[in-house]
């Protein structure tokens, strides 16, 4: 999909998404991730061990996953270079998160450019509470943005 | 399952364990990531605008999950808090992984205790080559060593 003037990524534009993971999802992931910890797959153990009042969690690595994911929908090639992931608070299994990827800085090459992102993920509604916090660097074919919305 | 005696992490332990990435597991990956950069589906775009000689790549944040994963296996109940990531050079579809974690630092809590790990993934055969470099920082329920060779 292109529109009619494609706009260029600046300083402080913001990309975000909405999305939840279903058990099913999380159970896939267990599957290619080989992650088998409890926390992730039994209720009363993810609240007894774990100290997650609401039963099982999301892979933390499988919400940060989002953090990607969304640089890659509007900029297609996007190449990750660093990722920093503070695990501030559990994302609950069907719970929806609200992922944010900020540009914090620009910096343009010989044929691409790299970009500093800040990478939040929000849940609740209404007054939302920081689940993940951290920085990526991604390289970028294009400042180009591509319209998902 | 128990060992007779069983052994308690120490400072400088490493785990570590190989492992390969298959297309099906990337394309279950896409699935439950959203994440459907073409580096990681289009062998020539791979090539052309990614810049990796050898065509698709394994996702960096799906590489990155063995880490969380290593950890688990040893010690269930293991929380991660914090995980920083260098994405050195890229990892092939296909292509044998080798994932090491060492503990750095340990740190008792009343109830638990904060392990910092180095965190490495190497590739290739003989002289391995680091594909991803970081550090993490877990809170483990207990420093008894789950035996998983």
């Amino acid at each position: 999909m292109t529109t009619a003037a494609p706009s260029l990524l600046k300083v402080s534009d913001t990309l975000h998404e909405r999305r939840r993971f279903t058990e099913a999802e999380v159970e896939a992931y267990v599957g290619v991730s080989g992650d088998r910890n409890p926390v992730h797959m039994d209720d009363a153990f993810a609240r007894d061990v774990g100290g997650f009042e609401r039963g099982r969690v999301v892979h933390g690595m499988l919400v940060a996953s989002l953090f990607p994911a969304l640089v890659a929908a509007h900029f297609p090639g996007a190449v990750y270079a660093r990722q920093t992931l503070k695990f501030v608070a559990p994302v609950y299994v069907g719970e929806e998160v609200l992922v944010q990827v900020e540009a914090l800085n620009i910096r343009a090459t010989a044929t691409k450019y790299m970009v500093r992102f800040a990478t939040k993920c929000f849940t609740g509604d209404g007054v939302s509470s920081l689940a993940i916090d951290g920085e990526a660097m991604a390289v970028l074919p294009s400042l180009h943005l591509r319209d998902n919305s």
